[in-house]
């Protein structure tokens, strides 16, 4: 049985735990009332999500060096801000903004499944978030994270298969005793890759009524679950 | 006031957190009523305590490349393994006992005192052990960190600098804004050199009962404490 094998669970985070678009539009919607600002705010968390890829290519491609993702969100949010209506804000305010990535509210089953999954596995983040971003998140949300890792300890942003094998080696484990847990066939795929086990949890909504993608799983993972209630199910938690 | 500005409590773990030379004796004195081995296991976890500056010496000076420390201790035990009378052990056997470094007990205050420290700061870890070796010792423990962290990710051994800024650097935060605890004057002048703030924890028996060293702070740190239950009283917590 795959999930005797199993030591730990390493979680994607945007859109796997997290809800960062209705996030992003909440915490816009009440800044824009505050500073009277007609925004928007799905578009920008739409477009602000769309450089995400992009800017990560850059690093990935070795055309910049390491820099981390509250570094990116920044350059791209620059980016977005006259074409959204947003050039009146200060300093402070834009910075405030950039950092809505550290204050998202994760999925309605998420603590409580992370909460029974860690009765029996080690849980740790394997995210393209920085370590401030995660530990924040957490923080603010009760996520129960026994370690923060990632794209920033590893110096390799998903799928780089440096992420998920320096992930692996933090952990002291082998990869077939990691189970990766994303709303993203390409995350799995590349973790699969990589020899890590792969639970798929469908997020149809990460992207809003309309999504398309990541629907439904596109191979054939060892799990697939409709959140981490049942996944923990899956795993006997 | 300092304590206001402070937003992450960043702890040395071996003699800080944990009893590491109690926990060695009690886990020998087992293995060795089992295996019907006549060993002194204070001396040999002093021995092997004495080789662990010595090997992360070869690591900072460059002799050798970066090594995890669960890989300097098995270096370590396996010089000792003659002298103290555990040549019978197997293969299997010496490496459980390796690992004794991951199940090491708390002192008794720390737990409580972490989870009440926890209320209000972020909790890191800044030790020289491995992650796996913190990650499993909190699982084992109930130590409630927040973020593991230190010199694996840092990949830089204290006192080495980089490991104190490097571990402030992921927290996202400046050095003035980091409390570095410890039992060890050496780890806290290091961290102070680095701008981190300090508070000295007295572990008068982590050396045994003849303990010399380390007994009272050397200099003027910004919170001098005889456990954690004082420093979570003397933070406000």
């Amino acid at each position: 049985m795959v999930e005797r094998e199993i030591k730990a669970l390493a979680f994607d985070v945007f859109g796997t735990v997290v809800d960062w678009r209705s996030s992003i539009i909440r915490e816009g919607e009440a800044l824009g009332r505050t500073r009277g600002l007609a925004v928007d705010w799905a578009r920008l968390a739409d477009d602000w999500r769309a450089l995400y890829q992009p800017a990560m290519e850059r690093v990935r491609s070795g055309e910049i060096g390491w820099c981390k993702l509250d570094d990116l969100h920044r350059i791209n949010l620059d980016r977005l801000l006259e074409r959204h209506g947003l050039e009146a804000l200060r300093e402070a305010e834009i910075e405030h903004l950039n950092r809505v990535w550290h204050r998202l509210d994760p999925w309605p089953d998420a603590v409580a499944g992370l909460r029974r999954l860690k009765s029996r596995y080690l849980l740790a983040t394997l995210s393209n978030g920085n370590v401030a971003l995660l530990v924040n998140m957490a923080k603010r949300a009760g996520l129960p994270w026994d370690a923060v890792l990632g794209a920033e300890p590893a110096r390799a942003y998903k799928p780089a298969p440096e992420a998920y094998l320096r992930t692996v080696d933090f952990l002291g484990l082998r990869p077939e005793q990691c189970l990766m847990v994303a709303a993203h066939n390409a995350d799995l795929l590349a973790a699969a890759r990589c020899g890590l086990r792969t639970a798929f949890v469908r997020r149809a909504r990460e992207h809003g009524p309309g999504q398309t993608s990541d629907l439904e799983p596109e191979t054939g993972f060892d799990f697939v679950a409709d959140d981490f209630l049942t996944l923990a199910d899956q795993l006997g938690c």
